[in-house]
């Protein structure tokens, strides 16, 4: 179990610093406090104000998402909305989730049944039967990378795709590359429309050709790169931009049983940055998504929806993150 | 001068509730707190704590637009901002600037010298000094309807003007309309391109022509709609969506100097909801952006960026408020 102790061996001060962040004392800093704070939630220390009933609650629901262990996908976005939640005194449970289940009760039966006041759904696909009743819903709720139209109520949060795709694609130009290929996600997200639409216009906008022979859609899992990456390189491609990290991870494991070198043949790029994006090799280059800030921005939006503030979309900046996997292009002979 | 009694009649509570609500007592709930200090703010009632020096300083830098009095654009905006800084205990300063002022001393110079820990930008033009600034800023910084890209310390706070436009259009094919111009504002404004997408994105959508005949551009003034009024209707248009609210005005004007009887023979729709879209006659049809929240969600993302968290874009909302300006398309003779 997580001690004080061991909470203030991690952030290097006295484990009295420590208890008085935690018990609100008012002789320590904003600033050191909110460490504090942040870092017994992250190592999983429990306070006894966290221990006690509080009429404030929020739910988050987790489908189709690895979340248990630091390096899924899902764990720093709980992490950063509890972290940011708790700060205001809400409490959070976490809650997976399942179509099966979610035929079981309505939406917003569900969530007045358990008093909560808000909710934050991460992973969920468009066809589950929750999105529909989100278009009437009352609760405030927030979606990760999903959008309902009109309803002042739900709000969308995710990463600006625009601005991802487009740091990618100067990135790859400033190497000389102009047959830039898209290898994209499952075909019924607005996540994988968002990205292809950023592709096209970033293209125009730097005055190169859309290709469609260089445009294919797989789902967002290693595999689907078995499909496409031997047709697209016969396309012509120099490098490859992927509409997720495992598919790009798919794409250098086909190189490597094709025997394309990387990156002095290919270049490919990822979105999201997985931990796996890092120990692959060559190491990928990838848009990162950060994610604890993807957590505290949810909250912050539902914090504003129960105000009744009508958000209906926040944004974060991605980061290009240059590794081993890109490189100049190959001079043709 | 307001005091504590006005408050409590405003509110129809009790001078010792307003009170607690202003000396953060904890024996009143922390909705009616918050709502005594949202009115006293409104009502310009000042507490000892306000007049407290703080170390926590905000800036909001107006340009171009009227704010002093409750019917002016920027007041609302202003107001909302101020009310949700105030509850975290931040000061708020408001500069009225101009393009000189700001040639004067660069933007991050100006911040750190007075203090600020970050900036709200409203009404600024993409050709002001402190425009180019922005895209190296190391300040937390929100625009309202200008984007920067790529910096993680500047976000773009706004309305949706893609669901603004569509809930529009939608409300005018319902009428039967299809001959729907776009009177659109200056064309140096990321607001005017957003709309004008907006615009090709949901005609599209529905499945009708994109008219370039139908579709001017002027500026954000009454005046614009002189040139340009006649030439849409010639046109064939049967309504006319407007830019702004004002240019919205512009064309009622000049269709009562033409006799052409509104909404009869024209519908025509503003965007903003500004107070004159109620007075006029016709009452204006329009797309409403509510200030008070956009201030409040001002104040959230520039909460956040201080806190590190990289907010690209955060909107809200668009509500059609439907009023007279708009009727069912007269049936071709």
């Amino acid at each position: 179990m997580v001690t004080i102790k061991d909470i203030a061996n991690r952030l290097g001060i006295a484990p009295s610093t420590v208890s008085k962040g935690l018990n609100d004392a008012n002789d320590i800093s904003p600033d050191l406090k909110k460490l504090v704070l942040d870092t017994a939630i992250e190592m999983g220390y429990v306070t006894k104000k966290m221990k006690k009933e509080t009429h404030k609650r929020l739910c988050l629901f987790i489908e189709n998402m690895q979340y248990e262990h630091p390096q899924d996908f899902g764990f720093d976005i709980i992490l950063g909305f509890r972290q940011a939640a708790i700060r205001d005194d809400w409490e959070v449970h976490i809650v997976p989730i399942t179509p099966i289940l979610q035929l079981r009760e309505p939406y917003d039966r569900y969530m007045m049944r358990n008093n909560y006041h808000g909710g934050f759904l991460v992973g969920f696909a468009l066809r589950d039967p929750w999105m529909n009743q989100l278009e009437t819903t009352t609760i405030p709720t927030v979606l990760f990378d999903n959008c309902i139209r009109k309803n002042p109520n739900v709000a969308y949060i995710g990463t600006d795709s625009f601005e991802g795709i487009d740091i990618a694609i100067e990135h790859l130009i400033a190497l000389g590359h102009t047959k830039i290929a898209l290898l994209n996600g499952s075909p019924d997200s607005m996540i994988t429309t968002d990205r292809y639409n950023a592709y096209v216009s970033s293209m125009q906008s730097h005055g190169l050709p859309v290709d469609e022979s260089l445009v294919a859609h797989g789902h967002y899992v290693e595999e689907s790169a078995k499909y496409h990456t031997a047709s697209l390189i016969k396309s012509g491609a120099t490098a490859i931009l992927c509409g997720n990290d495992l598919l790009a991870i798919g794409v250098i494991k086909e190189c490597r049983r094709m025997h394309v070198k990387l990156p002095q043949e290919l270049s490919v790029i990822g979105f999201d940055n997985i931990p796996a994006a890092e120990t692959i090799s060559p190491a990928l280059t990838t848009i990162s998504q950060d994610r604890v800030d993807l957590g505290r921005n949810s909250f912050a939006a539902l914090y504003w929806l129960i105000a009744k503030v009508p958000i209906s979309k926040s944004l974060l900046r991605p980061e290009l993150i240059v590794r081993e996997s890109t490189a100049q292009v190959r001079t043709s002979l």
